[in-house]
Formats: structure tokens, sequence, C-alpha cells
């Protein structure tokens, strides 16, 4: 937590509660890693008993969300923060906000468990755990440039997306010849494609929060900017 | 805007700041709106221009968000509002992201037109025109009640999504058996459904910004309960 300066606020109170806020933050993402790693074994191992558990368990990352969120505005209405520490309050309202969006993605993705896939597209769920290990990887470098809030690393986590969005694109292509090959297969193959397409947007969501990181440190939005500018 | 009780601040200037936000608002959600019609109406006339115009013209949204983003940290920074005025700049802060993230699903809708569909898939535009014109008066409605902060309204619309959600699933059953009757077609209808998907995404931001509505109005975030509880 070096960019957050914590201690240097006049107002002990102040600190203590940026500091809850920030380990709440944490854990919501931890939660959420969890969820993942949890819906990505579950296709590995097409164990279906844990593709549940994943569904049951999105209460609690929603929970989190709104708890957050809560003592966020709470934090503003009380302690009128200003510059950097306004901007790390905004910061985490949007971070929560897609974290609890990544929660509902692993969500899709445990979702495929649950279809019966026969044992002929094992080989395409093997492709599609290759993707989830390297989004998982990206989101586990997005949460820990927020626990330091580094926004050097967030810049290059931020960039390595590139890599995640050929994969997918690769698969996507994969897919679609293995659609046309055996037609019948189409549902199936479809269940496959939106989890690969969760993944994909997984990876996008980990880039809004490398933008959320950048903004707090530089103070200046760099969405909708090239990483070149960032 | 009947429930914003702007008329009551003591400072003129507070006044102003905040009209001046909520005017931003709803100029980006006209853009928005503006924007999902071009794309609509792109695909149903196979108007590449039109489409390419939209894609070019996405940067009007995105800097919209940046500005407003930035208003509403300066008012927080400088105003310090608690209460009700804060969960309104709260609520702005979260609906420009949604709004933001519809202008990139009107791309994605653009995009089709940009595909060169044969003939033959001419009645699936058709029914993407359908589904598409009912999650255009979904948004209307959205930005409606926005407008006047009505909750109620808001709650209805919220509701409403069950509708698109029905139809999308018919579209997305229909495009699947017609891969499966012609998988030579497969890329091309590839493309039908991640706009249909876009037209989904859509109604689901929507009903973001219409808790957010709820939120304001009446104090407790509605988010992750269900629409009995509202």
């Amino acid at each position: 937590m070096d960019n957050l300066n914590i201690g240097r606020h006049i107002s002990g109170q102040f600190n203590e509660d940026l500091e809850r806020i920030i380990n709440h933050v944490m854990h919501m993402g931890g939660l959420v890693e969890k969820q993942l790693t949890d819906a990505l074994t579950s296709v590995c191992d097409a164990d279906e008993e844990l593709a549940k558990k994943v569904l049951s368990n999105d209460y609690l990352i929603n929970n989190a969300e709104v708890s957050i969120d809560d003592e966020c505005t709470r934090i503003i209405a009380k302690r009128q923060p200003a510059a950097g520490d306004l901007r790390l309050v905004m910061a985490i309202v949007k971070t929560i906000t897609d974290l609890e969006r990544i929660g509902d993605e692993a969500g899709k993705i445990a979702n495929v468990t649950l279809e019966s896939l026969s044992g002929k597209h094992k080989d395409l769920l093997s492709n599609l755990d290759n993707l989830g290990r390297h989004v998982l990887t990206f989101l586990q470098a997005t949460l820990d440039a927020f626990t330091r809030m580094d926004s050097d690393a967030a810049v290059i986590v931020h960039k390595s997306d590139d890599k995640i969005d050929r994969e997918y694109e690769a698969l996507m292509r994969q897919l679609m010849t293995y659609m046309m090959e055996d037609p019948r297969s189409i549902p199936q193959i479809m269940s496959v494609i939106w989890s690969a397409r969760a993944l994909e947007r997984i990876g996008d969501r980990c880039q809004n929060i490398c933008e959320y990181i950048i903004y707090f440190v530089k103070g200046k939005s760099v969405r909708h900017t090239t990483p070149e500018d960032f």
C-alpha cells in the first residue's frame, strides 16, 4: 500500500475508515478470485457439485459490493475527502462494480459444467481451460496492482490483455470450425463459446480496474486513450 | 425533475452545478439513444456508411463519460454534498458508466452491417431488428425515468426486461436452428448472435440504471434483490 499514504491523515479515525474499506475490497477480490478458480476447476474436472457451489456462492460477492458501496458513500459524507483521498474512494466505487461483474462471469463459466458435454468435446474444454488459466493470472496481477496501488504494474497488466484477446480469437475460430464440421453439437459448443466470451469479458474488466488504479495514482482518467498515452 | 428538489439548496451555485451535470447526463443519454437508433437502422437498411458513422462517433460518448465523471468528483470535493445530494452524484457516476457501455454495444451492432450477409439471411436481420426496437423503447423509458428521477417508473421499466430476455432466448434458438441447417453460414450467423447478445446486454444495463434511480429516490440499494423487494 505504498502509494496509499494512509498514515498521513491527521484524523486517526479517517485512516481506520480508509484501511477498513481497502481491506474489504481485498477480501472481495479474494472471493472473486476463488469463484473464478472454482469455476475453471469445475469445468476441467466435470465437477458438477463445485459448479453448483460457485453459483450458490455468488451472493457473497453481491453482498460485499453493496456493503463496500455503502461504506464509500458514508466515508465521503462523514470525512469529506478531497484530492487523492476522494480519487481513491471513487476508484474503489468503480472497482467493486467490475469485481462484482467478474463474479457474474465466473457463474456463467460454472454453468458450462452443468451442460452435459459428450466425450468428444473434452478437448474443447481443455482449450477453454488454457484461456481460463491465463485470465486467472491476469486477474491475480490486477488485484496485486490494486493492493499496492501500483500504477506501473497496472500499465503492464493493462497491456497484456492483448494476449488474452488473441488467444480468445484463436479459440473462437476453432469453435466455429467444430460447429461447421459437426452441426449436431452446436448447442454444446455454444455453451463453450459463452464461457470463452465470459473469460474475454473478465479480461476487459481487469483492464477497467487497471485504469482506475492509474486514475488514482496519476490523478488523470486514461479511459478511452491508447496505452501509449498512459 | 420533480424528485430532484434542486431548488431547495441554499447555495445557488450548487444548484447550478447540479443542474449542469444532470443536463450533461441527459445530453449523453440522447447521444447513446441516437447511436443505438443509427446502429439498428444501419443493420435494417444495410447502410454501411451509417454503420461506419456509428463506429466513428463512439468517441463523443466516451468524452461525455470522462467529462461528467470529472464534474461529479469536482462537485463532491467543492460542495461536500450529503444525503440525497450525494446519492444523486453517486447514482450519476454509475449511470454514465452503463451509458458508455451501451454506446459500446451499439458499436458491436453496427459491426454486423459491415459483415456481408447474403440475401437468405435478411430474415434473420428483421428478427434482430424487432428485438432491437424493443430494446430501444426500453432504453428510452429508462432515460425518461432518469430525467424525472421517477422510481415508480424505474420499477416498471426494470420488470419489463423479462420480456426482452424471453425474446432474446427465442431469437437465439432460431439462430442455432439456422446454423444446424446450414453450417456454411455459421460465421455470418455468429455475427447476428453477437448483435443479439449486445441487445440483451443493453437491457441489463438499462436495468442497472433503473436500480440507481431507485437507490437515489429510496436511499436504499436494490441491486441483487428481487423485484418484489423493490
